[in-house]
């Protein structure tokens, strides 16, 4: 199946600009059919062994909620004390997840033992699975950006409590917590860029020819 | 910015059309400009604290491409040991890769100690970083399959053998080494779906809603 040039824009037009959503999640509802659309995506990423390891947990129920952002709360207490001074105060101040204003939350997990013990692909690299769980995370925020929903990942939290509160399996991992909704706006730039926390690399000095 | 309903649907074609390619490889080279585009993409991830921890290492050297599938074969003989009986045999009928047959490789590779030591972000979980260029590669797959190209992912290799093949420092993990091409044919689905290795999984059993 040939993808046209017009095609090709728009998935460059998309990448280009997804954000990482904090700050600008509006109450709206999301239909059902665009939630199950951009789930669909994320279950058509690319995973070892087609062992699809992925679930997701939809997070609407305000009580569920608040446990989690009771979770990022502390987890962000303990993560300000790692930076030194400056860095500290500008930590504080910058807004790094919307678990209550976005409308839909998305855990979503990689079951380790999944179609095992012995899956094709995984016999070197053991984490194959993890990364086939991140590759359906990117499905996911893209086909979020192309029906104009942002999408956030909260990383600032314990696995294990989250893992609690979500009632998740023992031997299942989760690997990102998404807020995710419709938005008043989407920046023009990663926030962190923004700020002046980090500028963007030039991509030529991350480019080696042949070996590193 | 918005994203008009023929944007979003060209996303979703390319996210649905997009397969792990292993043996359509043609052997026409990629205009520099193509491979700057999807490796531009790729660098266009999101990532943890805005680290952008991913590095590229680009093979088009056939020496260098004989020891990766030399590295491959030894991963691969050892894996077949470790099926039982019949799924042994089918699983050394599956072709696995395309390292010789693609005319660019591509080693996408994490640097854990990059814009360290504390990333916003990473505070709780360190593997955010993994997870990040493991985004970047999914953009690379999908820009990829944008522009018409083949990518496949290595992932039966051991990877010290493998950085030391590239050289890569040893505090950078190789997260994946793609195989990057233009192809004779896309197959319409995956081809352990075709081969009856395992099924594609009901999405409906893989959502939970507000608990596991």
């Amino acid at each position: 199946m040939q993808i046209t040039n017009e095609e090709r824009d728009a998935v460059y037009k998309t990448i280009y600009a997804r954000r990482d959503v904090r700050g600008e999640y509006k109450p709206d509802d999301i239909p059902d059919e665009v939630l199950m659309r951009v789930l669909t995506a994320a279950h058509h990423a690319p995973s070892v062994g087609f062992s699809q390891p992925w679930d997701f947990v939809v997070v609407k129920d305000k009580q569920v909620k608040q446990q989690v952002k009771q979770a990022f709360r502390v987890a962000h207490d303990s993560a300000a004390e790692m930076f030194d001074g400056k860095k500290r105060d500008q930590y504080k101040t910058f807004k790094l997840e919307g678990i209550m204003e976005a409308p839909v939350g998305i855990c979503v997990t990689c079951d380790r033992l999944r179609n095992g013990p012995v899956v094709i692909g995984r016999t070197a690299i053991p984490e194959m699975d993890l990364y086939s769980t991140v590759c359906a995370v990117q499905n996911l925020w893209l086909a979020a950006r192309a029906e104009n929903l942002g999408m956030g990942w909260v990383s600032i939290i314990d696995n294990p409590t989250l893992q609690n509160i979500l009632g998740i399996p023992e031997h299942i991992v989760p690997i990102a917590y998404l807020c995710l909704g419709y938005v008043s706006k989407f920046h023009d730039n990663p926030e962190l860029e923004q700020a002046g926390w980090l500028p963007r690399a030039n991509i030529d000095g991350l480019i080696h020819i042949d070996r590193w």
